[in-house]
């Protein structure tokens, strides 16, 4: 690119612009980044990239004081030329054409609905890249994504979707812990590496999501507010709530009205702790629910080739976020179980009925069964709650990213049964004697743990019989892509072959 | 690359019949992509990149399934290309000459034994890229890769090894929870680009691990099962079966011989929670005892340019296992101890003592001596524990890879010594008076306790030895690359000069 | 490149020296990684890409190992070419100016001080690839970066910074667990290529960090020891320092004064357990504070485009470190919690309580409103210490990158007050009826909690109040780009257009 000698007086007269006193919009970024004060000494004016930037909101302006900061030149277009009150100094301020002659990388930092603008300047944009930074107010607002719709309207320039995801705020402080993610997509390879440098040298991390196909999901992607989590959150949610007044029915109502008893307190630490690991376990169980459903529609199926029923679909995408929950629930449990020798009833109880014996003068025998139940029961529950979190580190996703799939499977499945059962047993010994017992009855209510162990005893009952040798056998098969109704021979012989 | 007519036309119905409702195998994937429906709209035909699959396997179906869900145009080749039941619509079957004349990257999803079908392609095949996907049942199964070997039977096309680390069923569903990662390795560049573009577009992440030589690595990687910790859990695993046993003769077997007395219920609680802390103390011991041998060796050598024993080698690079299995002892030694109040011997145990008591009419003396020993016991194996999980916490990939080397280094020698001082004078206070007391041999075995002492508190004094200002020093030298026996001054001059 | 027969022959010869059993060093590298056996069978010498080492340090050898290890020819640039017993065998050594002539490829691993030999050498290094692998010993040792003036002083060249964030010791060890990221650094993009693909091709992941003006931050970047934790590690360890002489003087020392009771055993676990939950408590207010009073400020100010003063953005920037701190606090007030029923102290109270109350055979009445109380202490604590470890595991970099902006803002300031409300109200509830009592105070000194509500409480107010609707609608406004005393209409104009 040629320049004249006045575009270089120039450029060099806003730089020293730039190191003015007088600039007010300057904020955080100064003293973190050891680049800003570089560019004066570093890269001289001539070597310095010029880029545009269409729009002088607030995006725009802290964008290009980001750009400024690392060493780029920035030319603001605008409707409004003069209106450059706010704009960081160092900036020049042009029409529209004017600035895009400027460079060959146009920040579009308008919002959709004034992309018409744009297709007046469909010559002076041609062969330019443009770079479309928009978001929308809400999901799939538009049939098309910001970044095709522009690339219809611009139809001779290169698109590049980028910056999306970073906040105006983010730029401005120096995104610290949010997400320095910036998705970057676009069909011209070339155009989208141009871009990248740039993303890479404000300090972020540019993620290529490959052609412009992928702009509806990254426009989409700043909008998200854990979409994965809402399902698992209002089931545990309602789960609780029906748990909860299930227990005061049962704990609260029933003392008060048949003995005239005030338990209210037991609302505080007694009923969330059953509340709490009724809800872990009945998860837990619903995490693995999903999956024996599966095997047994693919052996009713005798294909996998079929597609599953959406709940079931649906369901199977957020058992890692189900499972997550119930580890929450289970942690609570823990530590709620944890605090009881601390807690006024529990010890004003233990006091006064060591007090009533030793007026009675009367010791308590000692039971083998009852240290080996009481014991047994806290054994399984602690190893099933130590196996529960390893299942949550693995989660994790550094960890998960670094097991292959046979270990995530490994993992996942074997050890999340090995939990399932511990806690299950758990459950099982903590009920004791008491089981279905007619007296635990209140209300024809029987104990708020037997709910709990409906699903996972489901669960653990159907996965027994699939692990029969004869069945498992055929559901291996079938999950290895053989076909029950399907012309054998030729699946057998491309099965010697291919993979 | 030109297209008659004909083909064109051949694609476009192929696309309509895409979205047919009659297609049979398409799975969870299209509702979750929201490219899925986008090719018809967005990717006119003539656009599509065409990609060539041979072999009608499951996984290359899937693959296929997959890969036309995002906007590619497949061709599978086969032997039989009638054989075409089972494929997903959209696609055509071939023969693998005329399937393989469609494109320039052909996606080869045959065994490994069938390869050699491919030397008389060798014409067709020139130039081309094939893609490597296989994977052996077994490690080092062969000599060479499967990747080395396709391109010892094909010399005219581009090699690059993909897709192995991804299964069929992630392909299928979306690659949820398991490695998104598709390690990428090839002499070509160009090819390697291009394969990398194809996995962006299936939205996994590619990882170039250069060249072809990296295909036996990354055809090993699905075949293992947590390779660096077989050796420490099998160590773990020995260790505690050890001391369980050494615990059951002492507090079950040795009181019922000697009083007959039933304390077989200590075998769910407090023999674990005996059995834990032991095994997590030696095994802290044991992660730093490498380090300190090391430091011998390199004393007593005077060089550190000497290979260390295969042993030492091996133990040191499984310490970071070690220590995490350590970590896991420790947690579950700790709710081991806080349950303790929870339990119905302990709790049957206080309040009888308190009854006797109470009926004698006496009370205890308070110690002070007592009640430091106890509180200075539970402070240390707090702060102690507290340390370890710090330790676990920066040893989470996502965690040490944001820390530099030197602050790698300050959490994991200064922290791990500072807990292991502390879990060391945890047990120590534990013993108390008891230690090494004649009174408490049992069939002259001494308590289990100081087993678990034997390793730290060598591990220590050797520390404490190695960190003496004399011997520091040398050492310090030694491993900055100086050696006690080559020609001094050539050293020194070059050490002047060079990094 | 040519090559002559007597250079190819001479890279066979070093082949198969490379191969004998003599060669010293070696070390653990070779049994880790399973190319390293393949060069000879698979990289004929003529494909081999030869790279010059300058200097013959510890980095510079290991290096040479390492890509000796990995498929590379390397041939050594020495001062005196004769000191070649410590290389890798298989590496030739020569002079600066003939080693340089074999590879376009330089990696200069001398220190900087020795640069300037490289003057000479200016005509030789035209056009080649210098990759600089150097370090300092102290942050900002030099005004510009030893690559930059590696830059100035061999102009012709083109210089790569990489290699200086890995140790010596990781290169022989496989770099297991550190870091094995490089940060790389250049202006010319397809030399900064090059250096990524031999980084690839050790194993290790190289990261591209743009122009060589990063070159600075590069290189401090390994003597960083945690920076960011510098002010809030300081500032807690005053803080605690402070409370637990505040604790000593009234449970220790006005006891001793006023009753001569011996209470110093409390300096264990009580008093601990009194300064953790303060500290915690005031360390998450702190955390809360610059926010709200950032809040005040832009309001005070009527716009966001200006300026905090260097303590606020300091202490914005280092909130993140502020909660980990304080999560760290939490955690041991909690185990310390937990094991109270244990103590020796405890226990002993406990019992005598109920043997004097036995002896005098009077019950004690239950209370429900106390019941209440430690319920509601309990369950308070409980549940804002599982949102705190909620709030530090999204903190966690493999967290914090899969969530977006809303989600990451969601969560850290949504479940950060719900945090700071529960704690709050936890210790609100544990003062009881205590709260600011006269008997309460010793020497004039409240209670130690009380300390612990001063800062969140003032934080929940101030936030209570910039929530009402009035002021969070001008707050709002602000944050958008809006101002005060601009000229409205204009920025109105633009606010329609522009992001």
């Amino acid at each position: 690119m040629e320049e004249n000698g006045v575009q270089k007086k120039m450029k060099e007269t806003i730089f020293i612009k730039m190191y003015e006193p007088s600039r007010e919009i300057s904020k955080k970024v100064m003293e973190k980044t050891s680049t800003d004060t570089l560019p004066l000494t570093m890269i001289p004016p001539e070597e310095q990239e010029t880029v545009c930037i269409f729009g002088t909101g607030d995006f725009g302006r802290s964008l290009g004081l980001k750009m400024i900061q690392c060493g780029y030149s920035i030319v603001f277009g605008s409707r409004n030329p003069r209106t450059f009150s706010l704009l960081p100094s160092g900036a020049e301020v042009l029409s529209y054409s004017e600035a895009a002659q400027k460079s060959d990388i146009i920040i579009i930092a308008i919002h959709r609905d004034h992309y018409d603008l744009l297709t007046a300047l469909t010559e002076v944009l041609r062969g330019k890249i443009l770079v479309d930074v928009s978001n929308n107010l809400k999901m799939h607002q538009y049939p098309e994504s910001n970044a095709e719709y522009l690339a219809q309207l611009v139809p001779g320039a290169h698109i590049v979707k980028a910056f999306n995801t970073i906040s105006a705020w983010a730029l401005q402080s120096g995104a610290l812990d949010a997400s320095r993610q910036a998705f970057i997509c676009g069909n011209d390879s070339k155009a989208k590496q141009r871009v990248m440098d740039i993303v890479r040298a404000l300090g972020l991390t540019p993620l290529d999501q490959g052609s412009l196909l992928a702009a509806n999901e990254i426009e989409n992607y700043p909008l998200q507010l854990f979409p994965m989590w809402k399902f698992p959150l209002y089931f545990s949610a309602i789960l609780c709530v029906f748990l909860f007044v299930y227990c005061v029915i049962r704990d609260i109502i029933y003392p008060y009205v048949n003995e005239k008893k005030d338990h209210t307190f037991r609302m505080a630490v007694s009923i969330p702790n059953r509340v709490f690991p009724i809800a872990a376990l009945t998860l837990l169980g619903v995490v693995y629910l999903p999956g024996v459903i599966a095997a047994i529609l693919q052996l009713y199926r005798g294909t996998k080739y079929r597609r599953f029923p959406g709940w079931l679909d649906h369901w199977m995408l957020c058992r890692k976020q189900l499972g997550l929950i119930a580890l929450g629930f289970a942690f609570l449990h823990a530590i709620y179980t944890l605090v009881i020798p601390i807690r006024y009833y529990v010890r004003w109880r233990l006091q006064n009925s060591t007090i009533t014996q030793a007026i009675s003068k009367k010791e308590n025998p000692f039971s083998t069964t009852n240290a080996w139940l009481s014991d047994l029961y806290l054994s399984f529950g602690i190893l099933g709650f130590f196996f529960f979190i390893l299942l949550g580190i693995t989660s994790l996703p550094s960890v998960s990213n670094v097991v292959n799939w046979r270990e995530f499977r490994f993992v996942q499945s074997k050890l999340g049964y090995l939990t399932l059962i511990l806690c299950t047993a758990h459950t099982l010994i903590y009920g004791g004697k008491r089981f279905l017992s007619p007296s635990s009855l209140r209300w024809y209510l029987p104990s708020a743990y037997i709910l709990a162990l409906i699903i996972p005893c489901t669960v653990l009952v159907i996965k027994f019989i699939l692990i029969l040798p004869c069945i498992d056998k055929t559901l291996t098969r079938i999950r290895q892509g053989w076909e029950r109704n399907s012309k054998g021979s030729k699946s057998a012989l491309n099965g010697q072959t291919d993979i």
